[in-house]
């Protein structure tokens, strides 16, 4: 592996900042973001972990430092390990009242108290994915009081792809924003893929462990067994993923209802586990055996993330019976989890047209008690392969806004190949737009903080804050360069869209400057003293900031 | 000029096909994409103009055929012509009961009764702008009750761009589905880049005529006069601009509600209208000689497009007073502009949080009496410079949906720079998906057609049908290429995202043909002879497609 290939450079006029926390010795890490002038630094919610440190060493053959291994909870004799037949979910900590050191961590990060995450996790409408086999990654929560979260998909197939560039791509997805990662990998060296994705990314990591034991049966569907499944579940709980991917909704009877579908069955899950239901006449071992799922999944506390195996495929598919009768099972089977103290997630659709997304949530929450939902865009509409980020960032973004915790990413080759780390990037940041829109339509606390430090500094032709407060500061400003390169137009009172004559934001300080200067506020009349003072502003105003 | 310089490729297997009109010997241009096996080509609505048309020469010094200009409206001795003091509109002519050659080639055009075109413009519900002096620019109407339309801004300003570019803009845009070009031009040359947009363009044209007077006066706002303006507007509506944006609404009163924003007026037209009114301080010449504009407007038939001044240019200033104290006078416009039999679109904002967004159109149709809203974005969250073509496209599939009638776009070079032929491209596409996206979800009668066709496209694996049927054939084809180029790879059952073992749509089809071999069907129970059968699907279902 080549250490440089991993992305480290710190985002510009940014500073890694630790909050402490009071009851556990947690450091939480965040951005700070320098603005210029008397302005007051802005501190962003961060998910690229320690490569943006550079007081860090790090090398990606040891991992990154194991941040939650010692932690202990109050009360307890020594750190948390796995043992079968023993519970130690965040979930089961919750119920009993108890504050982890994870919901403290969250508690910070998010700007909430910690007996608020207490007691979302405790009535299951927050998540905290975390295998205490990952202690690299920083612990987060998903739920819909909280910041929507977004999932960056990474992996081989067997076409294409090396080890090296999963990892960098994992990185990269995290340095953009991405809040968890799959990894769907289904190629040659599955295992050792996704140990090195594990033990170099700082956020919780999720797989399709259905993937990794069609590899072993080479392939053939219908000689999945239980027993070759729940020995890869041990085998990815051991290596410590965070939450699970699992179809156990995709029952028997489910199967006939997609027969007139458009799309069929789109799901890889779904389909792999319909060809088994189909080839042996029999229930689904996910759902036959899902209580020794949930068993494996405590022990470690590894999350469910219950598959949407029979989810559209298109726009024709979207809402039908065959997807809503899966939604029915997995609010059953959210139940049996939660009886086990099992952390749950609901995966969701798809393609879905507007008018249809809200349908969606609202049979959601009520099927599965509130359970986080976390959905696949949705895709608004099918007719623009290439540009699936946009299609789906539209659904993602009213979903979220409708109370879908967590977004999965769709890239803008979804449908025609696999990402590279352009597309991945690309993926990333639409769906931060998508997440922060959602964040502000819901009125999160905070969140609209940095639109507004933004929105200031661009009225303020502070370009190098604007660029620095973007999502992507990099991108903002070759744009900018690309009409205006001179280093002196960074503090121009104008742009290259406008001109100097044009330009709006000039006009209207020089219209604010003549009205504060004469004591005119919002409210007041113009007419007091504004015919004598005309003549003033015609002299003065044209050419203020030039 | 450079004629190469400009786009004339036909799209992948597709050519253009004429339908004719029955009360009128007008041809409506639609683009027929044809599929590959027994399935029907799928025929599109086409905004491309005569460029795609291998069998029409074209030269861009002398123009585009003059489609509309021996059309004879029934019952007239001869061709419509401008005069002063005539009224020529659409309007008129619908609500005298006539049905005027532009609106049974609208009808034609998207699939419905030229009687509902002409009601739609009687109500003043929707508008056909169609300067009688534009006569190379296909009929096109906008309105709710309609397909949503985009419209996308070119232009040069003083910092940079050539006539050469601006028109291969204009084809450009046209090419990837714009429905109306507006030429926001602000340099040098102003009267003669329009005149070439103006020729060459296959869709109405609109300008914002203040900025031309503006130019005319030095750049001082405060210099401008109506009689400045007037002029203006004649010469523009003799060069055959179809509308033009007018900040009438920009009232003396308004501009102290805007001392308390964040970014203040933000719009170029609204900021050096209030430049003037407080230089003055009067009632803007654009609100007091509005009767002299609308006999101006209705001489040649160039429709208004009311323009918001005041749209909010942050999330922090939206919904505002100002904001929608202007929308009011708006509306009070809308109905002194009908009483001149003048037509009108309304423009809306800016940037809006997605929980926002409804009270804008609500209060929009309330106020203006159902004139069609047409709206920048509105940009959905502020921190994404760079990528504001999707934090807009976010907000534009949203109010399309809620009722807005034509969509501007957003590139993303908005905030940063002038946009280049990629920008224009990738801010038409993202409009695009936006309005096809608002069509589905209003339900539009045909609109989901080419959804459905894709999907059947790509879950039957026809590569070259997915591609062709896309909103952007070329993107999709190369990112298909990107990871398996080979010709083969385009009759492949599968792709490089699963590879062969992982897919979804193979197995489903696997799964689909078995069922349907044994006569199982939606709603049967799969319980009936499943059980002889799953041997036989074991045996047979694995490989069928290899």
């Amino acid at each position: 592996m080549n250490k440089d290939m991993i992305s480290r450079e710190p985002f510009p006029a940014s500073r890694k900042v630790y909050m402490p926390g009071e009851t556990y010795p947690v450091k939480v890490a965040m951005r700070e973001i320098a603005l210029t002038g008397p302005n007051e630094p802005v501190t962003v919610y961060d998910t690229s972990g320690p490569y943006t440190d550079p007081a860090i060493e790090l090398d990606v053959h040891k991992g990154l430092p194991r941040l939650r291994e010692n932690w202990v909870v109050k009360g307890e004799a020594g750190p948390r390990s796995p043992k079968m037949g023993g519970v130690i979910t965040q979930l089961h900590y919750a119920r009993k009242g108890v504050i982890t050191p994870e919901m403290e961590y969250i508690a910070i990060r998010e700007g909430l108290r910690p007996e608020f995450v207490r007691d979302e996790v405790a009535r299951g409408r927050a998540v905290i994915p975390s295998n205490i086999n990952h202690p690299e990654a920083e612990p987060m929560i998903i739920g819909r009081n909280f910041l929507v979260k977004i999932n960056a998909n990474i992996g081989n197939s067997v076409v294409r792809s090396s080890i090296e560039e999963e990892v960098e791509k994992a990185v990269w997805a995290c340095r953009w924003g991405a809040d968890t990662i799959m990894d769907l990998s289904t190629g040659k060296d599955i295992h050792e893929t996704r140990e090195w994705i594990l033990r170099n990314t700082p956020v919780p990591v999720g797989t399709v462990p259905i993937y990794q034991a069609l590899e072993k049966v080479g392939g053939k569907a219908e000689e999945l067994s239980w027993e070759i499944y729940r020995d890869t579940l041990i085998e990815q709980a051991e290596q410590g993923v965070d939450y699970f991917t699992i179809h156990a909704g995709v029952l028997l009877r489910y199967i006939p209802l997609t027969a007139r579908r458009v799309t069929g069955i789109v799901s890889r899950g779904g389909s792999i586990m319909a060809k088994w239901c189909l080839a042996h006449h029999r229930e689904s071992f996910l759902y036959t055996h899902f209580e020794e799922i949930c068993e494996i999944m405590r022990a470690y506390d590894v999350s469910f993330s219950l598959g949407d195996g029979l989810r559209p495929g298109s726009i024709a598919d979207a809402n039908d019976k065959a997807q809503f009768a899966e939604l029915e099972t997995l609010g059953e089977l959210t139940k049996k989890a939660w009886k086990q103290d099992c952390q749950v997630i609901i995966e969701g659709p798809g393609h879905i047209p507007m008018h249809l997304i809200k349908e969606n949530m609202d049979k959601q929450l009520r099927e599965c008690e509130e359970a986080p939902f976390y959905t696949l865009g949705p895709l608004t509409t099918d007719i623009a392969p290439g540009y699936d980020h946009i299609t789906s960032a539209i659904g993602a973004a009213m979903i979220g806004w409708y109370g879908t915790a967590m977004l999965c990413y769709v890239t803008p080759k979804e449908h025609l190949g696999l990402p590279n780390k352009k597309d991945v990037k690309d993926g990333v940041i639409a769906y931060k737009i998508a997440a922060h829109a959602a964040d502000l339509a819901k009125g999160h606390p905070g969140a609209q903080r940095r639109d507004d430090a933004l929105s200031k500094a661009r009225f303020e032709f502070r370009w190098q804050d604007q660029f620095n407060l973007s999502l992507d500061p990099d991108t903002a400003r070759s744009f900018h360069d690309e009409t205006l390169p001179a280093e002196g137009a960074k503090i121009a009172h104008f742009c290259s869209m406008c001109g100097p004559h044009f330009c709006s934001m000039k006009i209207t300080q020089e219209v604010r400057r003549f009205a504060e200067e004469n004591g005119l506020g919002e409210e007041e009349a113009l007419e007091a003293g504004m015919q004598e003072k005309a003549e003033d502003f015609k002299k003065s105003g044209a050419q203020i900031y030039l």
